[in-house]
């Protein structure tokens, strides 16, 4: 059973995801152990309570240097024998540091299909605006592998998502969220917990079988 | 009625998906009154003379200037009274003046989901194996206005299609035309023909109704 920690800043609807995908048994090779907030105000925070999941919050401004704040970080991952770290809406830079300590076990969730509308600068609303100004018609959700670059990490999973008319970033964020994100997320977990996911140069493989 | 031009340089298995498409009577507000080939040795010249489709050979090395092949080229589309350019594989640059003259009138298929995988040196093969070298689980075809900017025009329709393990550029070229090409392009171009695709700012709206 692989122990997850889930590293939230904000409302935690990827979070509440893991959570309901987990009470459907949709994760079976792991559990999420620990729930760490950037913020103390996280709504995220309550979301783990009630599901009865340990919490940490660990504020970067109370740190005095990125080396610090590392430490504390790879404290709370090591107390919890943590083997997968999920990045679900988490503000707060993770160094290489703590990167290299956990390679190709880190995943994120991106709002859009990777090449496109990622890379320094392109996050949250920031990504669906940049979408419409664009004009496309399709766009998605990402889950990859954190590396040093920026939204540069192997690609797991992708999904794609249609822009209608009349969206706002607002109700195009929503619908991102809901057909790609939620599921993209959960699925990726499982799929690592249950030792599927293979990096080689940089490109992931997926157990066939599994998906 | 609308008088399409259909510009190629090889196979043109994207005319093919044209005729056939105009065989079904799926394009009822135009047709395709000629097909420009850079190319002597074009089968895609082949295939519209099966077609009983009048063809012209316009070779760019045998004018002196680009002023001269420009007004070769545009006296052919004169002559046609063509009110739509199709670019199916054309190998040779339209300049900005012929752009000019039908802004918003001519359509490009590329195969990528723009802006992923597309701009100077991103053609034909070349864009499957940067598709595959970053390890992208989807890819997929934009139909797209051309203007001044290469591969930068108002986006038309886009359509998703999966990378799958062993994929090789050749097969995913394949799979790409097959899934998302051949149905993109007849699909945009009965579209423009029944005045249903407007645009404003750079994107375009597309009537509701007829999707």
């Amino acid at each position: 059973m692989l122990n997850i920690a889930v590293l939230v800043s904000g409302g935690g609807t990827n979070l509440q995801a893991l959570i309901d995908a987990q009470n459907r048994s949709e994760i079976p090779g792991g559990r999420i152990a620990v729930v760490i907030s950037s913020k103390a105000d996280a709504y995220a925070l309550e979301r783990a309570k009630k599901a009865g999941i340990p919490t940490e919050t660990l504020i970067r401004k109370e740190y005095s240097s990125q080396e610090e704040y590392d430490a504390a970080l790879l404290q709370i991952l090591d107390c919890y024998q943590i083997g997968l770290i999920v990045l679900a809406g988490f503000m707060t830079i993770i160094s290489d540091n703590v990167i290299r300590h956990y390679e190709n076990k880190i995943i994120n969730v991106h709002p859009s299909l990777i090449p496109s509308f990622c890379g320094e600068g392109f996050y949250g609303l920031r990504v669906h605006r940049a979408v419409l100004e664009k004009g496309v018609k399709l766009t998605g959700a990402t889950v990859h592998f954190v590396n040093e670059v920026c939204d540069g990490g192997p690609i797991i999973l992708q999904k794609a998502v249609e822009v209608l008319e009349g969206d706002t970033p607002e109700i195009l964020q929503r619908r991102v969220m809901e057909q790609a994100e939620w599921k993209l997320l959960p699925k990726a977990v499982a799929l690592f917990c249950e030792g599927k996911i293979t990096v080689h140069n940089g490109k992931t493989k997926i157990r066939e079988d599994s998906i």
